[in-house]
């Protein structure tokens, strides 16, 4: 898909305006060396969208809002589901020292602690508390149970697949952490989470590199 | 700023044809209790702002171009100045421990490396060289020098302060890194590097949220 939203005309008139408005009509035709009449329907198109606002014996101005706008619901409309990352896990028997090879080997900085059979969520280990805990004098990270570093169930931050990517981001950002796990109730019983996924920084860096390279649509079927 | 880019109604019609189209005029005129007439006007903004497209016999159809043109014109204007963090540096005199003690007083997950009087960039350290570092049998983060376990300058990927933040953001991408060093070369010397900053993944998640509720605007002057 490729994007081509305003003419090559009509962004320079917005940019124009963006930069020196309030400005008249008659300025910008000057500048882009066209008659008045002849931009006539750009700036129709441009103030009818919301881009450009214009007052009497004041000129143009450049509002942004429909830009923002249009950009909230576009962002609105990707979800969790649609940006998600596969779990990494180890088991709560492990070790800190397996969760930390754990972490090498798959190249994430945050792993989930799950147990039992159904795999259900435990805890988060992220790099920052293996190296917490390495740091620890006398510590051994091979004799240290993971469950002893990490942030427990009680207190973990998490995500569900339906909800809007960015409210994802914002509570990771109001929580200062780095990784959400992507969870789904079993049985309406909180402590029990089965764990479908993980959304971390780097998918919301990925997602907006894909929107600043007009890749959005990628995620509306 | 409040964004109010499209009027209420004609939000409603842009997701009636995204969800339904292609749709005839007349089927959006019923689902919205409204006479065809009356919804003339705004499915002539749709479709000259390029949101909807029309076909004769065919009908309405959603494009996602104008969102996402617009988005692409509204983040390649935001550079990395605009959402630069201050740099968190270690002198390369110190050991491997002393950059993970900063790390920790800090709360951030990079440090930076500089030498001299004017504080030049040296390399760059993550937690995941920390931690490397750490897990090394026999090792001792106190008798390490930092410059040990750095990434050395010859392989550090940088950002100027000018360029658009999505650029940088596609290098972390593709680079797998966490954080570029925001630099100015002295004397045209490119071994000469002043650090100005810091871009990670937290600036850029940060940026999408604040773009998600309509806080893009802050980043114009």
């Amino acid at each position: 898909m490729s994007p081509i939203p305003l003419s090559e005309r009509q962004r320079k008139i917005a940019e124009i305006v963006r930069q020196e408005g309030p400005v008249a009509g008659e300025t910008i035709a000057r500048e882009l060396g066209l008659s008045r009449a002849a931009l006539r329907s750009d700036l129709a198109i441009l103030t009818m969208s919301g881009i450009l606002d214009a007052r009497p014996r004041v000129g143009y101005f450049y509002t942004g809002k429909n830009t923002l706008g249009l950009l909230q619901e576009e962002l609105s409309s990707i979800t969790v589901e649609d940006i998600k990352s596969v779990p990494i896990v180890v088991s709560s028997e492990k070790s800190a020292y397996d969760a930390a090879i754990t972490m090498f080997l798959e190249d994430v900085g945050t792993v989930f602690v799950v147990e039992g059979p159904e795999g259900l969520l435990h805890g988060v280990v992220s790099r920052k508390d293996l190296l917490k805990a390495a740091l620890n004098p006398g510590s051994d990270l091979h004799q240290l149970p993971v469950a002893m570093v990490m942030t427990p169930l009680s207190k973990i931050v998490t995500a569900s697949p339906e909800e809007p990517a960015a409210s994802a981001a914002r509570r990771l950002m109001d929580h200062e952490i780095d990784c959400l796990p992507v969870v789904r109730l079993l049985d309406q019983d909180p402590r029990r989470l089965q764990v479908l996924g993980r959304v971390t920084k780097t998918n919301f860096t990925r997602l907006l590199v894909e929107l600043a390279e007009g890749k959005g649509g990628n995620y509306h079927s």
